[in-house]
């Protein structure tokens, strides 16, 4: 499947400021897979489909989580965490995506997880500073990015903490995974 | 046992600072437990005995954990952690301390669980808020928790977090079951 072919299928599944943000987040994938050697091609097909399910109706998200594998603990959270592991799923059952790195970059993007994949941190990131992203700290994560991607994705999990926080909202526990998980790779490295 | 003997037994594990913040959390957990009604004797012991391991060395407390029904994971973060859940188990050891609700107070005092008792509210925001502790933010919590004993342990946790991340330090799972518990049972409320 090659990019157009992509776009034309998850189209009809967006609307069209959800479609400009895609490619967006299409953009800005491609130049941190530049950036920091991740494989181009699934960078592309991972940021074009991330939020392939983003506008199914959460009884029917709900009900796919009930009726798979996905860890139920999903459905005591905000529905807002469903898109991203639903979407993987239903992109291997409805699109015949079979590689394992693009779904599990499609699963993550939302929440992250404590040992992610570059794949994965390319499309996390990617998600949280494209470029019609417009709001408090994602410029300075902008910049991080072009410095460091563990150092980027540590603030940008940050922010959403500290978002969810202002919210009085829960926070889904692989969110804290993913900034341990940061925090422990970036002291490994100093 | 009463007050004066359990203080006679904590003193010598304690410094003379350490011991003036004891007596402070036990008048901060009177008080507490005045307010919302948990058990006064029960509070008192629980505030004295809480920082019981504060001062065994370190290795000793990991070795405990290592070779006791303790979580594993506990030696995956900071050592701080660690005298709580020791200090719980020591407690029954070698002062002979049965009262389930009393050690799981002291268990629980630095971090919280995703479901706490009442007593174990009071001694983790008696910690928090003991008269002689100073820093940004715990004059906003004496104020809550002359109000509302969950909000005020929400405000607690939450400073924690955003304390933690400031100082990129890892934050245990349970601090953030505390954080999402508080917010289910403010909301269930409302």
């Amino acid at each position: 499947m090659d990019r157009i072919q992509a776009l034309e299928l998850v189209r009809p599944h967006l609307t069209e400021h959800r479609y400009i943000h895609t490619l967006g987040v299409e953009t800005a994938a491609a130049e941190l897979a530049h950036r920091y050697g991740a494989d181009a091609y699934k960078a592309s097909i991972a940021a074009i489909f991330h939020d392939y399910a983003k506008f199914r109706p959460k009884e029917e998200m709900q009900e796919i989580v009930k009726q798979s594998d996905l860890p139920k603990d999903l459905l005591n959270y905000g529905t807002e965490l469903l898109h991203a592991p639903v979407g993987a799923l239903l992109l291997e059952r409805e699109i015949g995506i079979k590689d394992e790195e693009i779904l599990s970059a499609v699963y993550y993007h939302t929440t992250g997880n404590g040992s992610m994949t570059l794949l994965e941190k390319v499309i996390f990131l990617a998600d949280y500073l494209e470029p019609n992203r417009q709001f408090p700290g994602v410029d300075e994560v902008r910049e991080l990015s072009k410095v460091c991607l563990n150092k980027a994705s540590l603030k940008a999990v940050q922010n959403t903490i500290l978002f969810l926080m202002k919210q009085n909202q829960r926070i889904y526990p692989l969110t804290l995974d993913t900034y341990n998980g940061l925090q422990l790779e970036i002291k490994g490295k100093q």
